[in-house]
């Protein structure tokens, strides 16, 4: 790829550190995120290295990528226990004197006493930073990060592995660092659109003449129930970009149509919360097979209780009977999964909690519990409304796993009752 | 980490070659599948990078392993596009031509025309290997693979990117080769302890001596409400490794006691379904600033509807009334946030659900809706059982984030309902 191939010697590299990345504990998302990160930023990066709590190789990874980057991003290994040597590993390559900050100290302290822990001995060496280096504040954790240049054209930015704390730092302090001084040239603005309900290869085909395009570019990536379009255009100033970007956006939109439900840090959540609070309407939910998921979802989103009433989770069928009244006779004669069933729900969540609208959820999640007629994988979705109720079912397979399916069962039942609102709502 | 000291020249490594890992397109998710492979096996490996589909950036990266390592396995870069290069930039770092093998081509064009493809001529060039390399085959994909030794004691295994293609090759033919010749000495035998309530720090300092040790080795992870310790022993047996590893297992949860809640693949949610099975009870949720989180996370549990019978979402204060018989009158005097409204909740819940045991949870998530005598962060919890009612105030602080305080509040409920019934249930 051409951008690949541009400035070997001046890239950016990311260095993971952690022995639970090499043991297979966890999957390596930060890397993922920052890899976005660094792309949307017009920052191209060339190589990812993963190593172990391991002092020796630590250094050697440092040493070579001195060599061959200017900008270095780790993550891992500031925390307080005996085997996070990051930074004491990066004072030693660079054989410079670590320092304690007194106010990282204070601050460290104040926040464990916040959060009622006491501040363990150990928890004073997360105050130590290399001599020289400047404090990468980290506003919710104890392990700040630090930007430091040991050798002139080299700057290494650490970060610590928990990925909330990761994430806030970059986007507070690391990304008006690297607009400033990690050889952006160009202003590059970048915008996510996000489609849901089409495959990411069907999506791609759609859109393939889009995808040939220098500016702005525009990359599918597949999330769970979930494809995102990531439109990045450069320009000499943000207007300039915009001015490439926007209609693309545009068209992108128009030809997709209802496909494409929001933008950047949209969620199908936040939308249909959006719609109903336009309106001046509420909603409920109904749940079994996600068991609060759906709920969960809602009220991840800041200022929901506005819209949110809450919900019945009827996991067992009586409770579908005694909370949503759904008649015991329609659970023997078709089944919890099933559409009169679902539409019950919904009709009992919307009376019983007062809403205007509700959704409502039924699904074999699995593993066990499938049949012939009604396999692991069935879910049968209503939304209802002042209008009328709507049914629908989705066929996830049993090959998404049990939480899988529960989570798909969630981003479609949300999509249902966002093109509810939206078509004839 | 002691176990990655060892014999640092003759391990294991692992390259990941594709763009779209560079660019976030894709987690890395065969890097870690790999990795927990190599893991059981007994196989440390030291070293994970990832490089884009570049042959000077791909040709550097294996000369460098060359000179680290024993074993290098390379997933990507085998497919017919000419931005592939693994196969080709191996054979030019190891000056070694190129030789088609007639029967790999026979057999990749009958697989395109089993699955009514037409055999580009791109494909040819998958039947090409290096000279004296043997063929890892790949059942499924057009993409062989090759195990490969082009100096004496460094030996390249191929894979695929397509992540169903390379475990199948894996487990077909490298397994087998990897126990034969892969230097298999040890058996590693590896547990991972679960800990809740306790911070990762001051469960480091409490078991200080323990980390120190050589067999097993015993490394700290911390994860959101949860802090994990991993314990690997080797042995020359399984038996033996065993006879290392359950004396500091045994040691670890007599020091620590409740505050250790499962091991491996046990969640808190897993957990107190078990305890909860084991008596014949069943359990009920009623949950306010968590919306559905509570219910969600004993649902990803299989089998969790024998003992789960569902909640109420009681988000509104209106329903905490109608669904949860919370005198209003509490709600006025006490808000919504107090140990006597959890309490009514959590009664509320088990009486309307019939179940034996409830949790309910009510707190201030934020961002907004914070005060001075409630501020965000503050959750009160309440667990009723057959013998009363046990009632909490947790402070998670507000730096956490709407997301955290929720995902924290469910944690904790969770391990406030088993210590409930550890304790005195």
């Amino acid at each position: 790829m051409a951008m690949a191939e541009a400035s070997a010697r001046h890239g950016v590299e990311i260095l993971c550190v952690g022995t639970e990345l090499l043991l297979g504990n966890i999957l390596n998302g930060n890397a993922r995120w920052l890899a976005e990160e660094l792309a949307a930023l017009g920052l191209p990066h060339y190589r990812q290295t993963v190593v172990g709590d391991n002092v020796e190789r630590l250094k050697q990874s440092v040493l070579e990528a001195v060599d061959r980057s200017r900008i270095l991003i780790t993550t891992g290994g500031l925390g307080p226990t005996p085997d996070d040597l990051t930074t004491e590993t990066l004072a030693a390559v660079f054989d410079t004197p670590l320092e304690e900050r007194p106010d990282l100290w204070v601050e460290i302290q104040a926040k464990l006493s916040d959060s009622n822990r006491t501040s363990a001995l150990s928890n004073r060496k997360q105050a130590l930073l290399p001599r020289g280096a400047q404090v990468l504040p980290n506003p919710s954790g104890t392990a700040p990060g630090m930007i430091w240049s040991p050798r002139p054209g080299f700057t290494v930015l650490t970060f610590p592995g928990v990925p909330s704390e990761m994430k806030q730092m970059w986007s507070q302090t690391a990304v008006p660092w690297l607009r400033q001084h990690g050889g952006v040239k160009d202003i590059f603005v970048s915008r996510l659109l996000r489609f849901t309900g089409i495959a990411e290869s069907t999506l791609a085909e759609q859109v393939a003449d889009l995808l040939e395009l220098d500016n702005p570019t525009v990359a599918p990536y597949a999330g769970l129930g979930e494809v995102k379009l990531r439109l990045t255009a450069r320009g000499e100033t943000i207007e300039q970009a915009k001015q490439f970007l926007n209609p693309v956006d545009a068209a992108l939109r128009s030809r997709m149509g209802l496909l494409c439900f929001g933008s950047d840090d949209e969620s199908l959540a936040s939308v249909v919360l959006e719609l109903l609070r336009q309106r001046g309407e509420t909603i409920a939910v109904a749940e079994s097979c996600t068991g609060g998921g759906l709920g969960a979802a809602l009220t991840t989103v800041p200022r929901s209780s506005e819209v949110f009433l809450g919900g019945v989770i009827a996991y067992s069928n009586a409770i579908k009977q005694a909370l949503l009244d759904v008649p015991a006779e329609l659970l023997d004669r078709h089944g919890a999964v099933s559409d009169p069933v679902v539409r019950h729900m919904a009709e009992g969540a919307r009376q019983r909690l007062g809403a205007d609208w509700s959704v409502a959820v039924s699904g074999v999640a699995g593993p066990g519990g499938g049949t012939q007629a009604k396999p692991v994988g069935l879910v049968h979705i209503a939304v209802a409304g002042p209008h009328g109720c709507q049914t629908s079912q989705e066929h996830f397979g049993f090959r998404r796993g049990r939480l899988g399916i529960q989570q798909l069962s969630v981003v479609r039942s949300l999509d249902r009752l966002r093109k509810f609102l939206l078509d004839r709502g």
